[in-house]
């Protein structure tokens, strides 16, 4: 399993309608073969940056099944309106566990 | 509780050599007052970067009581030989465990 990790820039001022509008796109992840988590966090120092943490079967079912499916689209007509830039995403493999 | 994000640059040439100077520090960041969990992970897709994830009380647990104790000194002994560059920090608040 990995994370996916998306970059998220948005304007601070409408931070309470993009992650009602988050929410709302969460069907679409449930949804979606190879997802099995998805949370959203925010950076302490600077209100305009979250960055939403999907865990998935791979790297190709993010990028791929997900990418071309019809989820995909409704993610982005539901949180596409907030970005200020193109969200930067990574996949993040988990090294260790240590505490 | 909130969690810190360190990402962290190194040669990936000493990969298994920074995984295990990492693991060797766990015991200074158990004793840690605050410090609740912390996991390594690795970007797929530049295997040198990493980001060492701790979930801390408050961010002053990590950015006073942490920084400021011998354990932050030994932590940085084992692991800072490795860094390429200095560790870029932040801390995140969950704003939604959406699944």
């Amino acid at each position: 399993m990995i994370t996916e990790i998306a970059h998220i820039t948005i304007d601070p001022a409408k931070a309470d309608e993009f992650e009602a509008a988050v929410a709302a796109a969460v069907p679409h992840f449930v949804a979606a073969e190879g997802c099995h988590s998805m949370r959203l966090e925010r950076v302490i120092e600077d209100p305009a940056q979250y960055r939403l943490c999907v865990e998935w079967d791979s790297v190709e079912h993010h990028m791929v099944t997900f990418r071309e499916s019809e989820g995909f689209k409704q993610w982005r007509a539901h949180a596409g309106p907030f970005f200020v830039e193109t969200p930067r995403v990574e996949h993040w493999d988990q090294a260790a566990q240590l505490i």
